[in-house]
């Protein structure tokens, strides 16, 4: 993901205080007796370890996004550093622990946690960041009064819970045949929106803004993350494998429920009845599946969903009104993540 | 354990209001697409299916302890009792994940929930319950004030934390040969005695006690760890098992680094050379094995150690200077917890 300027700039100052938050936080889990939990963490955080560095850290998309939009709306981002450390170590404790649930070999191009650890250490080491994730938003301090701390710290759990709630709808999926769309909305609600509308609604509350204001950060968070999905999912069928770096098999080789598979057995069609015989089985049977998908008409109402969600998502942006420099980079950091599909 | 007057009095009136919290967050698990979830966790609480009912509940020793403080310094213990709900969701939280990191089959009786529902469900249920308990210490409401429920939250979090080390530690420590009893203790320090601290240091702070009465409480939970961790430990070795209901081949047959052990193989004498060669390898190995560790001095060793941790307890306690009924309980409670031995 290309940053242009002046959401680069804004990059460049920001993110190097969420790292020094995050370190200083996870420095906590340092133990006389065996110092292994602080290892762990800083490894799976790309501190650490063999292939440590940028690209084992990940972009750092959702502390980005609620700096942004807390200096966007005439707050001062660096009081906010603290939630901004927080939503990252969230983010990451479920990654780690996603990956036990899903039997995950590689994150970021390196051994998952518990593929190195084991899967008793992996897991408590995911236990031990989730607790740093909650110890780092209560290090909101003064002039940031108690009410605001205690507020930033329940929207924090809030999602949190929903996370939760968003695993276990996507892991009871994969036992059922078929999952409603509605059913796929609410697991995707939980697993990708809730910590992005955490994040503007953080970065808003610790500006200050209106009760009407936070809302429509919230709003616009959960947007994107819903737009957001869908293009991956979309992607993950008809995408152009060299633009996105994702193969167009995997999604319907692993027999994904996918936005566009669920809309496919929905309408019972061609593609129904091929996915109920098992296809496809081999990677030479994906094209002709893809295609009896696109016949059925998912990959329209695929496009055209994830086209009116990202519509949404920009709307509830100028509902929110970001201001100055910051508001302009949070535009683009939307459009990025709104507009992989081009 | 039976209950004396007052203890039983405190324990009637005062669990069902935290059973009935515990109900209220837990609630905020359901999900209208499957609502797995929720019964997952009403059943590791002891509410729902096979086998529901008190046995399946537990003792909920630690919201006993919480409350008891709270009154026992002069404050109304209802309004404490989100944070012992608190408490005791963080405790089955910990029980949830410690069952898949042992690999246990059965807790309270029954199968445990990763047995039932498998690991990825398991594991995410169980980190639903940590984030039900960051959400009911948030729920301490006015007239509590705002800055101390803050402290409320990061006494929970930092305990959380202590927790995950404990644990990395217990984890850590089954790969190694022998463990220094130094190392020992900061094990138990996490796993056993940090909930206990936290519980009466909570109890001492939504009471208002000072910061000096705070912390003679929080040393009188910590001790009360301490002491009950060593003699269970001795217990598993020397105890009556008619009494105790707790095997004494137990320990030794799964060759756990209790305490009497780790001093065990420290004096390098008969008991160390016998485990070193492998002993016991069945359960008939087992009354000449304790025999050697008493004759290299363990049995004492542990003895006096837990006498003398129960001493420090019941020293902190009376330095905390509980008051009229409640205080009357709470050192009934501690002296049951204490006295296993007799």
């Amino acid at each position: 993901m290309h940053f242009p300027a002046p959401l680069r700039t804004f990059q460049e100052t920001m993110l190097p205080a969420v790292e020094e938050a995050m370190q200083a936080i996870v420095e906590r889990a340092h133990c006389q007796a065996d110092d292994g939990l602080y290892h762990m963490l800083a490894y799976h955080l790309g501190w650490q370890g063999e292939g440590a560095g940028p690209a084992a850290q990940g972009k750092r998309v959702r502390p980005l996004l609620l700096l942004l939009t807390t200096a966007a709306t005439g707050g001062q981002w660096r009081r906010a550093v603290p939630a901004a450390a927080a939503v990252e170590l969230l983010h990451n404790f479920s990654l780690i622990h996603d990956d036990i649930e899903d039997r995950g070999d590689t994150r970021r191009g390196r051994p998952t946690v518990w593929k190195r650890w084991g899967l008793p250490l992996g897991l408590n080491s995911g236990d031990a960041l989730f607790t740093l994730a909650s110890i780092a938003v209560l290090e909101l301090h003064p002039p940031t009064d108690a009410a605001i701390t205690l507020q930033a710290a329940r929207i924090l759990h809030q999602t949190a819970l929903h996370l939760t709630k968003g695993q276990h709808l996507d892991i009871a999926y994969e036992n059922r045949p078929t999952v409603s769309v509605a059913a796929y909305w609410q697991m995707v609600e939980g697993k990708t929106a809730a910590l992005l509308a955490a994040c503007t609604e953080l970065g808003a509350l610790l500006a200050g803004a209106s009760d009407a204001r936070r809302r429509a950060y919230h709003e616009f968070g959960r947007m994107v993350g819903l737009a957001f999905q869908a293009w991956d999912d979309y992607l993950g069928i008809w995408g152009d494998a060299a633009l996105t770096g994702k193969s167009t098999t995997g999604d319907l080789m692993e027999r994904k429920k996918t936005l566009p598979v669920l809309y496919g057995l929905e309408q019972g069609g061609a593609f129904a009845r091929a996915w109920a015989n098992g296809s496809p089985r081999t990677p030479e049977e994906v094209p002709a599946l893809a295609a009896a998908l696109e016949a059925d008409g998912a990959r329209a109402y695929t496009e055209a969903t994830a086209a009116s969600l990202t519509g949404e998502a920009l709307q509830a942006l100028d509902k929110a009104n970001p201001q100055g420099p910051a508001g302009e980079a949070l535009r683009q950091l939307a459009l990025l993540l709104l507009k992989r599909a081009s």
